[in-house]
């Protein structure tokens, strides 16, 4: 078994409901579902944004989204961080005076939506942005990394329909995080990494999701040379990696994998004989038909 | 096979990209991924949103996605729609003036991101909403869908990483769209259906993402009754569901299928020999483990 510093909890009652119905033969079931709530965040007098999220470390999901929207320097001195969960808020509130009416104001005019909004200002931050080539990944690690992910026991495993992120190094996974929101899994290992001082450069990310642009813009800004995932990949994603010198491997299952960026930093070291194909019941959101990897 | 009105084009070359890369044996691979461009949208003179998309069908997403934020009405009538390829733009222009400043500013004060943005307008919207008794599904219908869904010729079999929605009509796709946008592909069928007068209440929505909130919030706002997803839910989804009378039907693979929301529009025809374990190469992204189901 796999000891994380930090893992999911899945017997946590908060995180998922019973909820009553019926099968393909009208028999009725009663099954377990992920919860989703709103969570409203404030820096200092400012509220900034409304996320959707299962609600389980809101602390590091306010500091993680303020980071990755750089809305929070790494030099600044968080003075607290207030959680209320029955008004569904948290505040943080940093030595520095901060106002990003600006900020919020340009997002509007630029975009809309999650993606596009954040993306000019992630842009420009990753622009010259050169990851270092010392890290090193060894295929062997890879398989250990995906078995101990997968059997882990997990919200995803008791109910699904939630993504997942895992905050690894050489073949440990060390921090695993699970949301309904697409990037509060990976905000909120950003907020642990911050709040712990976890170094990055040591790390390998990985994602359960797609490896698009917006992922790979996060994960150099968090500043992690690797990101794994089982799903495929966008174009621009890989052109970013490139860019930034990122290792970006997709489509791993079992043995197998495609790595298109930062090459380089691959050690093959694991054997044919070690390697075996991914066991169907290990196969979850990501998985592509064989003919299609 | 099936006779979709509009069905995937993976064939297009403007839509994927060959990268060269390495296996996990260090081994060359060239291989497909999906393209991912920013699609600006303007509503007559106003700048709305930055969409991330394949870029397959902009008029398309610009009306659904106009639609499905409550910026475009039902009697709206559209004097134009004009993309332009080079400078990644679409503006639809209505016979009604329309300014949504204040709109536009309040979603950013209420969220910053495009779940929570959207969602105070839309629940407003939806609150007194019950869709019509009249529809039936059949679960042999349901078989036939998914079966022909998931071997159609489609950019996720091609190169992964995206999503995938179908307009279906009793045992019949008609339109099946595809995008890495999260929601490009639900406003892409909102978009073709308003376009062409294209009736709600007699279909079926098929989606391979998860059922949460906002994709149940979409759907009704859209008056189809019935949803149905390969993949999980959400308790809120769940809540939002049966508050409409939306019939819900998540984790749907071969024969299998949870319903957990508008049970009275199903109907049990489908006979246990008919129906089969869908085969392990038919599997993708929001599959579950069978344990998990």
């Amino acid at each position: 078994m796999t000891d994380y510093i930090l893992g999911p909890d899945p017997a946590d009652p908060k995180l998922t409901r019973q909820v009553d119905g019926i099968d393909q033969d009208g028999n009725p079931v009663d099954t377990s579902v992920v919860v989703e709530r709103p969570l409203t965040l404030f820096l200092n007098g400012q509220e900034i944004v409304t996320n959707m999220t299962i609600g389980d470390y809101p602390d590091y999901l306010a500091v993680g989204y303020l980071l990755n929207q750089n809305m929070l320097r790494q030099d600044d001195v968080i003075t607290g961080i207030d959680y209320d969960e029955d008004l569904e808020t948290v505040i943080v509130r940093t030595e520095r005076e901060t106002n990003y009416e600006e900020k919020l104001k340009k997002k509007v005019r630029t975009s809309g939506c999650a993606q596009g909004t954040v993306f000019g200002d992630l842009m420009e931050k990753i622009e010259d942005t050169k990851l270092p080539a010392g890290a090193v990944l060894r295929t062997s690690w890879l398989q250990t990394l995906t078995k101990a992910i997968n059997t882990t026991d997990s919200l995803y495993l008791q109910a699904g329909a939630i993504h997942g992120c895992v905050l690894c190094q050489e073949d440990r996974p060390l921090v695993y995080m699970e949301d309904v929101g697409r990037h509060n899994a990976v905000d909120k290992i950003a907020g642990y990494m911050f709040l712990n001082g976890i170094s990055a450069a040591d790390k390998i990310f990985y994602t359960t999701g797609r490896l698009t642009s917006e992922m790979v813009i996060k994960t150099v800004q968090m500043g992690i040379p690797i990101l794994v995932s089982r799903s495929g990949f966008t174009a621009w994603g890989v052109e970013l990696a490139r860019e930034t010198n990122l290792t970006l491997i997709g489509r791993a299952r079992g043995r197998r994998f495609t790595a298109l960026a930062g090459l380089d930093r691959i050690v093959f070291d694991a054997t044919a004989e070690e390697g075996e194909e991914e066991p169907a019941r290990l196969r979850r959101k990501g998985s592509l038909p064989p003919d299609a990897a």
